[in-house]
């Protein structure tokens, strides 16, 4: 693990790699009661060569400094922290699975760290630290389930002038009542609408696609838009520019072809407009994407009592799921150059 | 400090009075990531005996129950935490102040402490611990200087169907940004409102309560009403028993004509309502309410750019404000028996 504190009198501290273990914390820390705490996923990945990769770690970055200024945590340099965990996934490469579609689960935290109850900003006193964790593939086609999602209605995960767009962990254990209630009834997870519309947000941990069949014989891909009550996903925005690359003939995703036209839009998406274009049968695929789970297909959804259920394919996935998840692999992985966004330790 | 622990194959273990001092924890721990953490604020004083008391004990920690429900944390029995509560003040009671007004800050809290980044409940892992502070009065009749609060308009503390009525460390850190911008424009606090009407919610650290001249010559207090989106506040439901009791003739509250009827509302309550009816001069007191303040008078709230201050008494509070204050500390300290509010250790 890599830790490093920040105080009134140093601010950063040196960072340390030392092995895994507790952390030792005065019971009055702001984390416990206020809850100034903010992460990142994001993943390793073994190249072709036996050099360890990051995907896009500058969003990751920028979206955890984003999240540390929203709970008054200390500021910091995104590059530093990125050229850290570089160091440290560097000397930590052995734990990198060498298999195809393993990786090492990456989990850098920021937690206020000021021991006094008094309630009020805590930029004053922190800790940075990261922590990993070999991974197992979410989702394997022809091998994974698609998931099935129970939507929530009762409670909101997040609202406008609050903190959903913001990796804060006050924004997860509020949700734990409604994972265990879709657990019980046989869900994988929760769907969180906002509204009297029922507009779909995302699910807690991953963001939420649909792609449907146009007119013209081409697709759209929707996905919320980014009003400030979802997370701003990599994975999410990462699929957007590749479909666009590829619509804009700058690539062809492997399986679909060149002239199968896919058109995103990031909008205001409803459940009921879901369930309508199922039963009209131009919804052709159903997914959510994430760094755990990269893309993965959904089955069906729970909603006002009863199942959405999406059209099923062979392996899993539908061609545009399929397709966007190989290409990300393959990126990952370092098998695909594609602009950067695989980043050699 | 009081700790005990909760692990899965023992369920709560034996509880330890033990020096303060840090605790230490798995950095994977659930508390640091998704924040199911949950906390109560208390006192004990120093009674007229020299015998160290609570007051109410058992809401607190009823709503601590709640709270811990609510976050999926492992359940309690609160009459067996209020006995070791009362074991723990019985036993640090030289800590108690023994000033008029001063008393010892308890904060119970309980964490999750499942040591496992997978996001999902955490009733199979926890501690609860509760640790004390010697604490000065808030606001004494005559020093103090009534507060201001600034209105927050561009963000929101809770929505329906989010935690707002519950104690959860999670609903403070999203509120430290509007907390740092309040003091830089040189008000005490926030008040949190919510929606097109701009309706109160309360001030995230206190409840929020006006009291209205009417045209019979009583008076309405009126406070927002427990619509989830605000904290149920032990010291604004004894407020509100107490003017109650005032009105029903079974007590007279200090200072005030036995005839004086004090009519209790809870209900819907706007900024622009609280703006008219202090222009028409028919608002007598603003006043905030909570654990650590008791209740404080407010001298003006920033609203739309401009400032609505409020009529101005000689020692700071009102007749209702004072009171109310009275009661409360001569029951706190054991000077006033009121219906086993004041629970002897």
């Amino acid at each position: 693990m890599l830790t490093v504190e920040y105080d009134p009198l140093n601010g950063w501290n040196s960072p340390e790699i030392k092995p895994y273990g507790p952390l030792s914390l005065d019971p009055a820390s702001t984390c416990f009661h206020y809850c100034p705490c903010v992460f990142e996923g994001m993943k390793a990945y073994m190249g072709p060569n036996g050099e360890p990769r990051l995907f896009r770690p500058e969003l990751n970055l920028a979206r955890l400094l984003r999240s540390a200024k929203r709970a008054t945590l200390p500021d910091f340099d995104p590059d530093a922290v990125l050229a850290l965990l570089k160091r440290l996934i560097a000397v930590e490469a052995r734990w990198i699975p060498d298999k195809p579609c393993h990786s090492l689960y990456i989990r850098p935290t920021i937690i206020g760290t000021r021991p006094s109850i008094g309630v009020a900003p805590t930029d004053d006193y922190g800790m940075l630290y990261i922590i990993l964790n070999p991974s197992a593939p979410f989702f394997l086609p022809g091998v994974g389930k698609p998931l099935s999602f129970l939507a929530v209605e009762d409670r909101v995960r997040a609202w406008p002038g609050g903190t959903g767009a913001y990796k804060m962990g006050g924004n997860y254990a509020p949700a734990f009542e409604s994972q265990k209630e879709a657990n019980r009834r046989g869900y994988d997870q929760n769907l969180w609408l906002i509204g009297e519309n029922r507009q779909i947000c995302e699910a807690g941990l991953m963001n939420f696609l649909v792609v449907v069949k146009r007119e013209d014989g081409d697709v759209d891909v929707m996905t919320p838009e980014l009003d400030g009550t979802i997370l701003p996903g990599v994975t999410r925005q990462s699929i957007l520019e590749l479909a666009d690359a590829h619509t804009a003939g700058r690539t062809t995703l492997p399986g679909l072809s060149p002239t199968m036209k896919i058109h995103t839009h990031e909008r205001l998406l409803t459940m009921p407009e879901v369930r309508q274009w199922n039963a009209d049968g131009t919804l052709l695929e159903v997914l959510a994407c994430g760094t755990a789970s990269i893309v993965v297909p959904l089955a069906r959804v729970g909603f006002e009592g009863e199942d959405v259920v999406f059209k099923k394919y062979e392996d899993g996935y539908g061609p545009v799921g399929k397709a966007l998840w190989q290409r990300l692999v393959d990126i990952q992985e370092g098998r695909f150059e594609w602009e950067g966004w695989s980043v050699p330790c």
